[in-house]
């Protein structure tokens, strides 16, 4: 339906139709320009050859200061996508199932099902603050679980996982010998404290997948990495080696320059942001919609009761406005998801449509 | 021992050694400075986002018309292994087995293994020009083959395929029901005329896998593309929008510049791997290698009776040239593979070191 929705988004633009895009979670801010042209002088200086599966030496030490681990712990990916799939694809390939929480993102149950895992999903509510109830985790946990997949903050709620329920997780995790992973693609731009999954992981049990993407505006780039343990990372190597190879030196000399950037870079995205969720908070809030704050960007997870999200989101379109519907994201028929990713004027004009839309 | 190799090389070269690497299929020649210029253009103009996991419209349709076929039948893929990866992911995710004639890429095999899926090797010798024989392939298809890996040219031989024993092979896999999977990577630069698995392809039974990588130099870019029927191409391009998502725009916007360029391209580096494949030829034979002729670039897959090519290649290493086992590429232990990927000069200095290792 996610696809559906971006289909029929692009047809009605092919046809000279003006969508206000908030479908995606592809962010309208530019790459910043110094990180083009290190890509470009990169090109020049010829980093445009095979190279290694693990990613650039450089890229991987940098990240691993930043992070407090060994550059042996962290792998370059082509997205934190590709990291995703690529751990999913090493620890489920011989059977098992995965318990992911919902609402998710629609990549973790694709990916499980192309690899014929099993997925047991379990449900969190808005009106608990999408909270994780450790009791149902622990009755999903059978022999055959391999993994617990956390999105944190989550899309599509953009709500950051509260310290003593992480806390729990990992306790019930190491306990019963389950792996988590944790992407944390929207952690370094969250509005508020986000506890990553590395302050737990002296001992590497667990999982780490992010990206360049959301921080510095490289959706289309393709660069994401891993932390983990040396074993996976050597297996993930193993992977790149049989399927893309590597990612383009020149785009991660690219990401390097971003990390240099980092800060001001996270600082500006952030501001921006949060901005964008305060606008469409208070519009919404008038409208009668339900939602938790946002407190990460991008994106808002409305509710009203009795919604139909995706007879919702089609007509929507047909009036300029593409959001997604609740149901790409598990079963929350009653819910839609607007990324903010369009500038303050075009989410204002967005809102009033949602508005009247829903009448 | 490819990667053990390669390995060992870069260790050696850290030492501050100086290593003519004949090892990995990476041509000396830089990218054209008109395929990096497009790619900068590209990414100033903001192609810097998510894009469809097809790829382009435009680049799937100018390659459709370059090789006779319809824009859906084209999918854009990160490296021509990807296609490879991709392809046997999908046909052989439900088990059966694919039979690879020898010598061969490695990574037919190890994606074979990393799948679960069984592989039947069918041996083909130097003394018969590595021709297929067809008795001995029909009885190699049993009623759980699911495909045919053809790489042609091939690498290690840089052997065409005749157009005779091609014929063959395609009717019996028709008669039998089993996918052809032909990795054409270096078809467009072959030194003879070489056939294409398209030539027979009016229903898109079988497959096209190939890149941009030996035509345009451009190997760390990571573009290629999979000709297929469009049943296929649509499933590939499900499995990349749950892996990779896209090839960079702003690279296959690089890769439709080099289309442009490809006449002149593909003659310049044919005349030089022409000039260089004699070189090494005739050095080689005054030297008592016994080999074929090569009929494409990068390689030579000299022989000789009772060498030992593991040992060989590691004490070749320390005299400060790379080159492959011929274990590396299926049970030919007497063989070595010579990548003609130097300049003129260190080829003659290299192939002057292997004369003396050898003894």
């Amino acid at each position: 339906m996610l696809y559906e929705i971006n289909e029929k988004a692009i047809r009605l633009e092919n046809q000279g139709k003006k969508i206000i895009r908030l479908n995606l979670g592809d962010p309208d801010l530019a790459t910043p320009n110094e990180i083009i042209e290190a890509a470009y002088a990169s090109m020049k200086a010829g980093k445009t050859k095979y190279s290694s599966s693990y990613g650039e030496s450089k890229l991987r030490e940098k990240l691993a200061e930043l992070h407090g681990v060994k550059a042996e712990n962290v792998v370059i990916t082509p997205g934190s996508k590709w990291g995703v799939f690529a751990t999913m694809y090493l620890m489920l390939k011989s059977g098992g199932n995965v318990i992911i929480p919902t609402p998710y993102w629609t990549a973790y149950d694709l990916i499980a099902k192309s690899l014929g895992a099993q997925t047991k999903l379990l449900r969190t509510e808005m009106e608990d603050g999408w909270k994780v109830n450790l009791d149902k985790l622990e009755n999903l946990i059978d022999k055959n679980t391999k993994m617990i997949i956390l999105n944190n903050p989550n899309n599509p709620t953009s709500k950051v996982m509260d310290a003593e329920t992480l806390d729990g997780i990992v306790e019930l995790a190491n306990r019963k010998g389950v792996t988590i992973l944790s992407d944390e693609v929207y952690g370094t731009i969250s509005f508020v404290k986000t506890k990553s999954i590395l302050e737990y992981n002296g001992d590497h049990k667990h999982i780490l997948t992010t990206g360049f993407s959301k921080t510095f505006s490289m959706t289309g780039w393709r660069v994401g990495y891993i932390i983990a343990n040396k074993l996976l990372i050597d297996n993930i190597t193993k992977l790149n080696q049989i399927t893309i190879n590597n990612v383009p030196v020149f785009i991660q000399e690219a990401a390097l320059k971003g990390l240099e950037l980092q800060k001001p870079l996270a600082a500006k995205i952030k501001e921006e942001y949060e901005v964008r969720a305060k606008i469409a908070s208070s519009t919404l809030s008038k409208g009668g919609f339900l939602f938790t704050k946002p407190e990460a960007p991008f994106y808002v997870f409305p509710k009203r009761a009795g919604l139909d999200s995706e007879k919702f989101t089609l007509s929507l379109l047909d009036k300029g406005v593409a959001v997604a519907p609740g149901t790409a994201f598990g079963d929350y028929r009653e819910h839609f998801r607007i990324s903010l990713t369009a500038p303050r004027e075009e989410i204002k004009i967005a809102l009033e449509k949602i508005g009247e839309a829903v009448g």
